[in-house]
Protein backbone atom coordinates (compact mmCIF):
# COMPACT_ATOMS: atom_id res chain seq x y z
CA UNK A 1 0.00 0.00 0.00
CA UNK A 2 1.41 3.55 -0.99
CA UNK A 3 0.55 6.17 1.35
CA UNK A 4 -1.36 9.30 0.06
CA UNK A 5 -0.25 11.20 2.81
CA UNK A 6 3.67 12.10 3.95
CA UNK A 7 5.98 12.93 6.75
CA UNK A 8 5.33 16.75 6.08
CA UNK A 9 1.60 16.50 5.77
CA UNK A 10 1.27 14.64 8.55
CA UNK A 11 3.19 17.01 10.73
CA UNK A 12 0.84 19.68 9.90
CA UNK A 13 -2.05 18.26 10.68
CA UNK A 14 -1.19 17.55 14.37
CA UNK A 15 -0.12 21.20 14.31
CA UNK A 16 -3.20 22.31 13.27
CA UNK A 17 -5.12 19.58 15.33
CA UNK A 18 -3.22 20.22 18.29
CA UNK A 19 -2.37 23.99 18.62
CA UNK A 20 -1.60 24.06 21.96
CA UNK A 21 -0.23 21.15 23.16
CA UNK A 22 3.49 19.80 22.62
CA UNK A 23 3.10 18.14 19.23
CA UNK A 24 5.27 14.98 18.66
CA UNK A 25 7.10 14.63 15.41
CA UNK A 26 6.95 12.62 12.75
CA UNK A 27 9.62 10.65 11.76
CA UNK A 28 9.17 8.78 8.68
CA UNK A 29 6.06 7.05 6.57
CA UNK A 30 6.65 4.19 4.70
CA UNK A 31 4.50 1.54 3.24
CA UNK A 32 2.30 0.62 5.81
CA UNK A 33 4.46 2.16 8.74
CA UNK A 34 4.86 5.46 10.48
CA UNK A 35 7.38 6.01 13.38
CA UNK A 36 6.61 8.90 15.38
CA UNK A 37 8.07 10.29 18.78
CA UNK A 38 7.92 11.89 21.88
CA UNK A 39 10.48 14.37 22.83
CA UNK A 40 10.51 14.22 26.04
CA UNK A 41 11.16 16.21 29.14
CA UNK A 42 10.92 16.02 33.12
CA UNK A 43 7.04 16.91 32.38
CA UNK A 44 5.92 13.55 31.69
CA UNK A 45 7.47 11.32 34.70
CA UNK A 46 5.55 9.70 37.40
CA UNK A 47 6.48 8.59 40.72
CA UNK A 48 9.44 6.45 40.29
CA UNK A 49 10.86 8.36 37.76
CA UNK A 50 9.88 6.89 34.46
CA UNK A 51 8.06 7.55 31.74
CA UNK A 52 4.13 7.90 32.12
CA UNK A 53 1.45 5.23 30.90
CA UNK A 54 -0.92 8.01 29.83
CA UNK A 55 2.03 9.48 27.87
CA UNK A 56 3.09 6.11 26.03
CA UNK A 57 -1.32 5.36 25.28
CA UNK A 58 -1.58 8.98 23.98
CA UNK A 59 1.43 8.15 21.61
CA UNK A 60 -0.39 5.43 20.80
CA UNK A 61 -3.49 6.65 19.89
CA UNK A 62 -1.89 9.20 17.63
CA UNK A 63 0.22 6.76 15.52
CA UNK A 64 -2.72 4.54 14.40
CA UNK A 65 -4.38 8.18 13.65
CA UNK A 66 -1.54 9.25 11.48
CA UNK A 67 -1.60 5.78 9.85
CA UNK A 68 -4.64 5.71 9.56
CA UNK A 69 -5.14 8.86 7.79
CA UNK A 70 -1.25 8.34 5.37
CA UNK A 71 -3.93 5.84 3.38
CA UNK A 72 -7.07 7.61 3.52
CA UNK A 73 -6.54 11.15 3.61
CA UNK A 74 -6.80 14.17 6.26
CA UNK A 75 -9.94 12.13 7.70
CA UNK A 76 -9.42 14.37 11.22
CA UNK A 77 -12.65 12.74 12.54
CA UNK A 78 -11.63 9.62 12.52
CA UNK A 79 -12.38 8.39 16.15
CA UNK A 80 -10.34 5.91 18.42
CA UNK A 81 -12.74 2.77 18.83
CA UNK A 82 -10.59 0.13 20.96
CA UNK A 83 -6.88 0.29 22.37
CA UNK A 84 -5.43 -1.84 23.77
CA UNK A 85 -1.93 -1.75 25.44
CA UNK A 86 0.50 -3.88 27.28
CA UNK A 87 3.02 -2.23 29.16
CA UNK A 88 6.37 -4.39 29.09
CA UNK A 89 9.47 -2.51 30.37
CA UNK A 90 9.95 1.17 32.14
CA UNK A 91 10.84 3.31 29.93
CA UNK A 92 14.25 5.19 30.72
CA UNK A 93 13.99 8.93 29.78
CA UNK A 94 14.68 9.41 26.44
CA UNK A 95 12.82 10.28 23.58
CA UNK A 96 9.90 8.20 23.16
CA UNK A 97 9.36 6.68 19.66
CA UNK A 98 6.06 4.97 18.26
CA UNK A 99 6.37 2.25 15.15
CA UNK A 100 2.29 2.41 13.87
CA UNK A 101 1.86 -0.79 11.24
CA UNK A 102 -1.88 -0.50 9.67
CA UNK A 103 -3.11 -4.28 9.80
CA UNK A 104 -6.17 -3.82 8.36
CA UNK A 105 -7.65 -0.88 6.84
CA UNK A 106 -11.82 -1.45 6.02
CA UNK A 107 -14.53 0.63 4.33
CA UNK A 108 -15.36 1.39 8.54
CA UNK A 109 -12.44 0.46 10.54
CA UNK A 110 -8.86 0.43 10.48
CA UNK A 111 -6.55 -1.87 13.05
CA UNK A 112 -2.97 -0.84 13.93
CA UNK A 113 -0.23 -2.57 15.74
CA UNK A 114 1.91 -0.36 17.48
CA UNK A 115 5.65 -0.80 18.93
CA UNK A 116 6.88 1.93 21.69
CA UNK A 117 10.01 2.05 22.52
CA UNK A 118 13.05 3.99 24.26
CA UNK A 119 15.00 5.75 21.55
CA UNK A 120 18.09 4.08 21.34
CA UNK A 121 17.32 0.91 22.65
CA UNK A 122 15.78 -2.14 20.79
CA UNK A 123 13.61 -3.22 23.79
CA UNK A 124 9.74 -3.03 23.49
CA UNK A 125 8.74 -0.92 26.66
CA UNK A 126 4.81 -1.50 25.35
CA UNK A 127 2.60 -2.67 22.71
CA UNK A 128 -1.06 -1.61 21.74
CA UNK A 129 -3.69 -2.54 19.18
CA UNK A 130 -5.74 0.33 18.31
CA UNK A 131 -8.75 0.64 16.03
CA UNK A 132 -10.14 3.48 14.54
CA UNK A 133 -13.81 4.19 12.84
CA UNK A 134 -13.25 6.15 9.53
CA UNK A 135 -16.62 8.55 9.00
CA UNK A 136 -18.88 7.62 6.35
CA UNK B 1 -13.70 -5.38 51.56
CA UNK B 2 -13.17 -2.42 53.87
CA UNK B 3 -10.99 0.10 52.20
CA UNK B 4 -7.61 1.28 54.10
CA UNK B 5 -7.83 4.54 52.48
CA UNK B 6 -10.32 7.31 52.13
CA UNK B 7 -10.79 10.42 50.18
CA UNK B 8 -8.59 12.64 52.02
CA UNK B 9 -5.63 10.36 51.78
CA UNK B 10 -6.16 9.34 48.22
CA UNK B 11 -6.40 13.14 47.41
CA UNK B 12 -3.41 13.55 49.30
CA UNK B 13 -1.22 11.32 47.32
CA UNK B 14 -2.88 12.38 44.07
CA UNK B 15 -1.64 15.81 45.00
CA UNK B 16 1.85 14.92 45.76
CA UNK B 17 2.32 12.20 43.22
CA UNK B 18 1.02 15.33 40.36
CA UNK B 19 2.17 18.73 41.53
CA UNK B 20 2.33 20.49 38.27
CA UNK B 21 -0.54 18.47 36.74
CA UNK B 22 -4.27 19.71 37.10
CA UNK B 23 -5.37 16.89 39.37
CA UNK B 24 -8.35 15.14 39.16
CA UNK B 25 -10.94 15.03 42.18
CA UNK B 26 -11.90 11.61 44.10
CA UNK B 27 -15.29 12.15 45.06
CA UNK B 28 -15.81 8.67 46.78
CA UNK B 29 -14.44 5.52 47.95
CA UNK B 30 -17.12 3.11 48.78
CA UNK B 31 -16.31 -0.93 49.44
CA UNK B 32 -14.57 -2.13 46.38
CA UNK B 33 -15.71 1.08 44.41
CA UNK B 34 -14.18 4.47 44.05
CA UNK B 35 -15.61 7.68 41.92
CA UNK B 36 -12.69 10.02 40.61
CA UNK B 37 -13.66 13.28 38.07
CA UNK B 38 -12.09 15.29 36.34
CA UNK B 39 -13.16 18.81 35.60
CA UNK B 40 -13.46 19.51 32.31
CA UNK B 41 -12.25 22.36 30.26
CA UNK B 42 -11.09 23.85 26.68
CA UNK B 43 -7.70 21.95 26.80
CA UNK B 44 -8.90 18.90 27.07
CA UNK B 45 -10.60 19.45 23.56
CA UNK B 46 -10.14 17.56 20.33
CA UNK B 47 -10.92 18.19 16.98
CA UNK B 48 -14.84 17.87 16.47
CA UNK B 49 -15.43 19.40 19.73
CA UNK B 50 -14.91 16.68 21.79
CA UNK B 51 -13.14 15.33 24.73
CA UNK B 52 -9.78 13.75 23.81
CA UNK B 53 -9.09 9.48 23.92
CA UNK B 54 -5.89 10.05 25.97
CA UNK B 55 -8.06 12.24 29.09
CA UNK B 56 -10.27 9.32 29.42
CA UNK B 57 -7.50 6.47 29.16
CA UNK B 58 -5.47 8.85 31.68
CA UNK B 59 -8.61 9.17 34.16
CA UNK B 60 -9.20 5.09 33.73
CA UNK B 61 -5.66 4.46 34.49
CA UNK B 62 -5.91 6.76 37.19
CA UNK B 63 -9.41 4.96 39.06
CA UNK B 64 -7.09 1.81 38.61
CA UNK B 65 -4.70 2.91 40.74
CA UNK B 66 -6.68 4.86 43.07
CA UNK B 67 -8.55 2.28 43.97
CA UNK B 68 -6.01 -0.81 43.98
CA UNK B 69 -4.24 1.50 46.96
CA UNK B 70 -7.46 2.04 48.45
CA UNK B 71 -7.46 -1.29 49.27
CA UNK B 72 -3.25 -1.86 49.85
CA UNK B 73 -1.84 0.88 51.24
CA UNK B 74 -0.35 3.98 49.53
CA UNK B 75 1.54 2.11 47.25
CA UNK B 76 2.21 4.48 44.49
CA UNK B 77 5.01 2.30 42.75
CA UNK B 78 2.09 -0.16 41.50
CA UNK B 79 2.50 -0.06 37.62
CA UNK B 80 -0.32 -0.36 35.23
CA UNK B 81 0.13 -3.83 33.47
CA UNK B 82 -2.41 -3.70 30.79
CA UNK B 83 -5.06 -1.43 29.80
CA UNK B 84 -7.95 -1.96 27.54
CA UNK B 85 -10.92 0.63 26.62
CA UNK B 86 -13.61 0.84 23.95
CA UNK B 87 -14.59 4.08 23.14
CA UNK B 88 -18.68 4.02 23.06
CA UNK B 89 -19.91 7.71 22.60
CA UNK B 90 -18.98 11.20 22.22
CA UNK B 91 -18.61 12.71 25.87
CA UNK B 92 -19.95 16.05 26.33
CA UNK B 93 -17.77 19.20 27.62
CA UNK B 94 -18.84 18.72 31.02
CA UNK B 95 -16.93 17.12 33.69
CA UNK B 96 -15.62 13.85 33.32
CA UNK B 97 -16.46 10.63 35.66
CA UNK B 98 -14.83 7.29 35.70
CA UNK B 99 -16.38 4.79 38.64
CA UNK B 100 -13.93 2.00 39.21
CA UNK B 101 -14.68 -1.34 40.79
CA UNK B 102 -12.20 -3.80 42.01
CA UNK B 103 -12.30 -7.69 40.02
CA UNK B 104 -9.88 -8.99 41.33
CA UNK B 105 -7.09 -8.15 44.31
CA UNK B 106 -4.55 -11.02 44.19
CA UNK B 107 -1.06 -10.65 45.71
CA UNK B 108 0.53 -9.70 42.65
CA UNK B 109 -1.67 -8.16 40.37
CA UNK B 110 -5.42 -5.68 40.49
CA UNK B 111 -7.46 -5.76 38.39
CA UNK B 112 -10.09 -3.02 37.94
CA UNK B 113 -13.19 -2.34 35.55
CA UNK B 114 -13.89 1.63 34.79
CA UNK B 115 -16.86 3.18 33.88
CA UNK B 116 -16.82 6.59 32.26
CA UNK B 117 -19.53 8.94 31.63
CA UNK B 118 -20.74 12.70 31.91
CA UNK B 119 -21.97 14.30 34.48
CA UNK B 120 -24.95 14.76 34.14
CA UNK B 121 -25.61 11.28 31.78
CA UNK B 122 -25.80 7.92 32.32
CA UNK B 123 -24.84 6.47 28.96
CA UNK B 124 -21.62 5.06 29.11
CA UNK B 125 -19.00 7.47 27.05
CA UNK B 126 -16.11 4.48 27.46
CA UNK B 127 -15.44 1.46 29.31
CA UNK B 128 -11.96 -0.05 30.22
CA UNK B 129 -10.23 -3.33 32.07
CA UNK B 130 -7.02 -2.00 33.58
CA UNK B 131 -4.51 -4.11 35.42
CA UNK B 132 -1.78 -3.48 37.96
CA UNK B 133 0.92 -4.75 38.99
CA UNK B 134 1.86 -4.51 42.83
CA UNK B 135 5.39 -4.33 43.76
CA UNK B 136 6.88 -7.04 46.36
CA UNK C 1 -34.74 -0.86 25.54
CA UNK C 2 -36.82 -3.78 24.69
CA UNK C 3 -35.28 -7.15 23.29
CA UNK C 4 -36.90 -8.21 20.21
CA UNK C 5 -35.57 -11.79 20.48
CA UNK C 6 -36.40 -14.02 23.65
CA UNK C 7 -35.04 -16.98 25.05
CA UNK C 8 -36.84 -19.62 23.05
CA UNK C 9 -36.00 -18.15 19.67
CA UNK C 10 -32.31 -17.51 20.70
CA UNK C 11 -31.96 -21.16 21.83
CA UNK C 12 -33.22 -22.11 18.57
CA UNK C 13 -30.52 -19.78 16.44
CA UNK C 14 -28.15 -21.67 18.65
CA UNK C 15 -29.44 -24.87 17.79
CA UNK C 16 -29.31 -24.46 14.08
CA UNK C 17 -26.40 -22.61 13.79
CA UNK C 18 -24.21 -25.10 15.94
CA UNK C 19 -25.81 -28.55 14.68
CA UNK C 20 -23.07 -30.63 15.79
CA UNK C 21 -21.49 -29.20 19.03
CA UNK C 22 -23.11 -29.12 22.79
CA UNK C 23 -25.00 -26.12 22.44
CA UNK C 24 -24.81 -23.67 25.54
CA UNK C 25 -28.41 -23.03 27.28
CA UNK C 26 -29.79 -19.73 27.38
CA UNK C 27 -31.58 -19.06 30.31
CA UNK C 28 -33.04 -15.27 30.07
CA UNK C 29 -33.35 -12.13 28.18
CA UNK C 30 -33.93 -8.85 30.22
CA UNK C 31 -33.87 -5.66 28.72
CA UNK C 32 -29.98 -4.79 27.93
CA UNK C 33 -29.02 -8.29 29.32
CA UNK C 34 -28.94 -12.05 28.65
CA UNK C 35 -27.91 -15.07 30.90
CA UNK C 36 -26.33 -17.95 29.22
CA UNK C 37 -24.63 -21.15 30.54
CA UNK C 38 -22.38 -23.84 29.38
CA UNK C 39 -23.19 -27.53 31.47
CA UNK C 40 -19.77 -28.61 32.57
CA UNK C 41 -18.51 -31.94 32.00
CA UNK C 42 -14.73 -33.62 32.16
CA UNK C 43 -14.24 -32.70 28.76
CA UNK C 44 -14.15 -29.13 29.35
CA UNK C 45 -10.84 -29.25 31.93
CA UNK C 46 -6.96 -28.65 31.44
CA UNK C 47 -4.37 -29.76 32.98
CA UNK C 48 -4.79 -28.50 36.88
CA UNK C 49 -8.18 -29.91 37.05
CA UNK C 50 -9.91 -26.38 36.29
CA UNK C 51 -12.59 -25.12 32.94
CA UNK C 52 -10.15 -24.13 30.21
CA UNK C 53 -9.86 -20.93 29.44
CA UNK C 54 -11.17 -21.13 25.74
CA UNK C 55 -14.23 -22.29 26.74
CA UNK C 56 -14.64 -18.90 28.97
CA UNK C 57 -14.05 -17.00 25.66
CA UNK C 58 -16.14 -19.17 23.65
CA UNK C 59 -19.40 -18.83 26.15
CA UNK C 60 -18.55 -15.05 26.56
CA UNK C 61 -18.32 -14.45 22.47
CA UNK C 62 -21.60 -16.08 22.50
CA UNK C 63 -23.18 -14.15 25.32
CA UNK C 64 -22.67 -10.93 23.04
CA UNK C 65 -23.48 -12.27 20.20
CA UNK C 66 -26.92 -13.38 21.47
CA UNK C 67 -27.77 -10.08 22.87
CA UNK C 68 -26.78 -8.43 19.91
CA UNK C 69 -29.01 -10.87 18.11
CA UNK C 70 -31.88 -9.75 20.93
CA UNK C 71 -32.19 -6.42 20.05
CA UNK C 72 -31.25 -6.45 16.48
CA UNK C 73 -32.51 -9.74 15.00
CA UNK C 74 -31.40 -12.75 13.78
CA UNK C 75 -28.41 -11.64 12.16
CA UNK C 76 -25.93 -14.66 12.39
CA UNK C 77 -23.43 -13.65 10.28
CA UNK C 78 -22.56 -10.85 12.61
CA UNK C 79 -18.80 -11.08 13.44
CA UNK C 80 -16.19 -10.73 16.32
CA UNK C 81 -14.47 -7.75 15.73
CA UNK C 82 -12.68 -7.87 18.75
CA UNK C 83 -12.59 -9.55 22.65
CA UNK C 84 -10.65 -8.75 25.31
CA UNK C 85 -10.83 -10.73 28.31
CA UNK C 86 -9.58 -10.66 31.76
CA UNK C 87 -8.82 -14.14 33.76
CA UNK C 88 -9.56 -13.64 37.48
CA UNK C 89 -9.58 -16.91 39.41
CA UNK C 90 -9.68 -20.43 38.74
CA UNK C 91 -13.43 -21.68 37.93
CA UNK C 92 -14.87 -24.78 39.82
CA UNK C 93 -16.38 -27.65 37.83
CA UNK C 94 -19.62 -26.33 38.06
CA UNK C 95 -21.77 -24.88 35.53
CA UNK C 96 -20.07 -21.93 33.80
CA UNK C 97 -22.48 -18.53 33.56
CA UNK C 98 -22.00 -15.48 31.55
CA UNK C 99 -24.22 -12.49 32.08
CA UNK C 100 -23.67 -10.14 28.81
CA UNK C 101 -25.09 -6.44 28.75
CA UNK C 102 -25.22 -4.18 25.97
CA UNK C 103 -23.14 -1.01 26.63
CA UNK C 104 -23.80 0.03 22.53
CA UNK C 105 -25.88 -0.61 20.14
CA UNK C 106 -24.58 1.53 16.78
CA UNK C 107 -25.81 0.93 12.98
CA UNK C 108 -22.48 -0.89 12.71
CA UNK C 109 -20.85 -1.86 16.00
CA UNK C 110 -22.18 -3.51 19.60
CA UNK C 111 -20.45 -3.02 22.44
CA UNK C 112 -21.10 -6.09 25.32
CA UNK C 113 -19.37 -6.34 28.21
CA UNK C 114 -19.71 -10.18 29.70
CA UNK C 115 -19.48 -11.27 33.20
CA UNK C 116 -18.56 -14.57 34.01
CA UNK C 117 -18.69 -17.26 37.23
CA UNK C 118 -19.28 -20.51 38.33
CA UNK C 119 -23.24 -21.16 39.09
CA UNK C 120 -23.89 -21.07 42.74
CA UNK C 121 -20.92 -18.77 43.20
CA UNK C 122 -20.98 -14.71 43.30
CA UNK C 123 -16.81 -14.15 42.77
CA UNK C 124 -16.20 -13.41 38.89
CA UNK C 125 -13.58 -15.83 36.95
CA UNK C 126 -13.38 -13.72 34.49
CA UNK C 127 -14.24 -10.39 32.56
CA UNK C 128 -14.75 -9.50 29.29
CA UNK C 129 -15.36 -6.90 26.43
CA UNK C 130 -16.69 -7.76 23.62
CA UNK C 131 -17.22 -5.99 20.18
CA UNK C 132 -19.68 -7.16 17.06
CA UNK C 133 -19.51 -5.66 13.79
CA UNK C 134 -23.21 -5.38 12.06
CA UNK C 135 -23.65 -6.46 8.30
CA UNK C 136 -25.10 -3.52 6.83
CA UNK D 1 16.95 -15.97 24.23
CA UNK D 2 17.58 -19.59 23.13
CA UNK D 3 14.56 -21.96 23.52
CA UNK D 4 15.06 -24.68 26.11
CA UNK D 5 12.34 -27.12 24.79
CA UNK D 6 11.96 -27.75 21.06
CA UNK D 7 9.27 -28.70 18.48
CA UNK D 8 9.52 -32.29 19.79
CA UNK D 9 8.87 -31.46 23.66
CA UNK D 10 6.32 -28.92 23.37
CA UNK D 11 4.41 -31.40 20.71
CA UNK D 12 4.29 -33.73 23.87
CA UNK D 13 3.28 -31.63 25.93
CA UNK D 14 0.22 -30.63 23.88
CA UNK D 15 -0.55 -34.83 23.63
CA UNK D 16 -0.18 -34.92 27.16
CA UNK D 17 -1.98 -32.23 28.36
CA UNK D 18 -5.06 -32.43 25.66
CA UNK D 19 -5.41 -36.50 25.13
CA UNK D 20 -8.97 -36.31 24.02
CA UNK D 21 -9.10 -33.54 21.89
CA UNK D 22 -7.75 -33.14 18.80
CA UNK D 23 -4.41 -31.44 19.28
CA UNK D 24 -2.46 -28.86 17.04
CA UNK D 25 0.75 -28.98 15.45
CA UNK D 26 3.71 -27.66 16.57
CA UNK D 27 5.86 -26.64 13.29
CA UNK D 28 9.01 -24.91 14.39
CA UNK D 29 10.32 -23.21 17.36
CA UNK D 30 13.07 -20.12 16.69
CA UNK D 31 14.86 -17.84 19.31
CA UNK D 32 11.33 -16.04 20.51
CA UNK D 33 9.43 -17.30 18.18
CA UNK D 34 6.91 -20.72 17.63
CA UNK D 35 4.50 -21.73 15.05
CA UNK D 36 1.44 -23.48 15.42
CA UNK D 37 -1.14 -25.01 13.19
CA UNK D 38 -4.77 -26.39 13.54
CA UNK D 39 -5.32 -28.64 10.67
CA UNK D 40 -8.65 -27.45 9.60
CA UNK D 41 -12.09 -29.89 8.81
CA UNK D 42 -15.78 -28.53 8.57
CA UNK D 43 -15.93 -29.26 12.43
CA UNK D 44 -14.08 -25.41 12.87
CA UNK D 45 -17.04 -24.13 10.94
CA UNK D 46 -19.58 -21.61 11.98
CA UNK D 47 -22.47 -19.70 10.08
CA UNK D 48 -21.04 -18.31 6.59
CA UNK D 49 -18.62 -20.88 5.95
CA UNK D 50 -16.11 -19.07 7.69
CA UNK D 51 -13.62 -20.74 10.75
CA UNK D 52 -15.10 -19.65 14.37
CA UNK D 53 -13.58 -16.96 16.25
CA UNK D 54 -13.38 -19.58 19.41
CA UNK D 55 -10.70 -21.70 16.65
CA UNK D 56 -8.81 -18.45 16.61
CA UNK D 57 -8.90 -17.65 19.73
CA UNK D 58 -7.77 -21.51 21.52
CA UNK D 59 -4.83 -21.73 18.73
CA UNK D 60 -3.66 -17.92 19.90
CA UNK D 61 -3.80 -18.48 23.51
CA UNK D 62 -2.33 -22.13 22.87
CA UNK D 63 0.78 -20.79 20.77
CA UNK D 64 1.70 -17.90 23.70
CA UNK D 65 1.58 -20.88 26.35
CA UNK D 66 3.66 -23.06 23.68
CA UNK D 67 6.43 -20.01 23.61
CA UNK D 68 6.10 -19.45 27.06
CA UNK D 69 7.35 -23.04 28.13
CA UNK D 70 9.67 -23.18 25.18
CA UNK D 71 11.75 -20.62 27.35
CA UNK D 72 11.07 -21.42 30.87
CA UNK D 73 10.76 -25.61 30.72
CA UNK D 74 7.50 -27.62 31.16
CA UNK D 75 5.40 -25.39 33.38
CA UNK D 76 1.96 -26.46 32.15
CA UNK D 77 0.39 -25.07 35.13
CA UNK D 78 1.54 -21.65 34.05
CA UNK D 79 -2.26 -19.96 33.37
CA UNK D 80 -3.52 -16.95 30.84
CA UNK D 81 -3.74 -13.56 33.05
CA UNK D 82 -5.24 -12.08 29.71
CA UNK D 83 -6.00 -12.49 25.77
CA UNK D 84 -6.83 -9.48 23.43
CA UNK D 85 -7.76 -10.46 19.95
CA UNK D 86 -8.44 -8.22 17.17
CA UNK D 87 -10.37 -10.10 14.14
CA UNK D 88 -9.11 -8.95 10.90
CA UNK D 89 -10.59 -10.59 7.74
CA UNK D 90 -12.40 -13.83 7.38
CA UNK D 91 -10.43 -16.74 7.13
CA UNK D 92 -10.13 -19.56 4.56
CA UNK D 93 -10.51 -23.35 5.12
CA UNK D 94 -7.25 -24.11 5.28
CA UNK D 95 -5.13 -24.80 8.33
CA UNK D 96 -5.15 -22.18 10.47
CA UNK D 97 -1.66 -21.04 11.32
CA UNK D 98 -0.67 -19.04 14.27
CA UNK D 99 2.78 -17.59 14.98
CA UNK D 100 3.28 -16.21 18.64
CA UNK D 101 6.76 -14.22 19.68
CA UNK D 102 7.89 -13.63 23.15
CA UNK D 103 7.58 -9.73 23.74
CA UNK D 104 8.56 -10.13 27.83
CA UNK D 105 9.56 -13.07 29.90
CA UNK D 106 9.77 -11.64 33.50
CA UNK D 107 9.46 -13.83 36.92
CA UNK D 108 5.70 -13.34 37.28
CA UNK D 109 4.47 -12.87 33.87
CA UNK D 110 5.27 -13.39 30.02
CA UNK D 111 3.80 -11.68 27.09
CA UNK D 112 3.20 -12.76 23.69
CA UNK D 113 2.31 -11.34 20.47
CA UNK D 114 0.15 -13.54 18.31
CA UNK D 115 -0.13 -13.43 14.54
CA UNK D 116 -3.03 -15.23 12.88
CA UNK D 117 -3.12 -16.58 9.25
CA UNK D 118 -4.28 -19.14 6.71
CA UNK D 119 -1.87 -21.23 5.26
CA UNK D 120 -0.82 -20.16 1.59
CA UNK D 121 -2.02 -16.63 2.62
CA UNK D 122 0.11 -13.56 3.79
CA UNK D 123 -2.78 -11.55 4.95
CA UNK D 124 -3.07 -11.68 8.83
CA UNK D 125 -6.93 -12.95 9.52
CA UNK D 126 -6.27 -11.78 13.55
CA UNK D 127 -3.51 -10.66 16.06
CA UNK D 128 -3.76 -11.46 19.67
CA UNK D 129 -1.50 -10.03 22.56
CA UNK D 130 -1.96 -12.67 24.96
CA UNK D 131 -0.47 -12.53 28.81
CA UNK D 132 0.78 -15.60 30.91
CA UNK D 133 0.83 -15.80 34.62
CA UNK D 134 3.97 -17.89 35.63
CA UNK D 135 3.82 -20.33 38.97
CA UNK D 136 6.32 -19.56 41.72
Amino acid sequence: MTPVLGVAELQQILRESFPSAEVPLVESVDGDSVVVYLPVNERHGRPGGTLSGPSMMTLADLAAWLITMAHVGPVVLAVTTSLHIDFLRKPSLDDLVARGRLLKLGKRLSVVDVELFSRGSEALVAKAQVTYSLPN
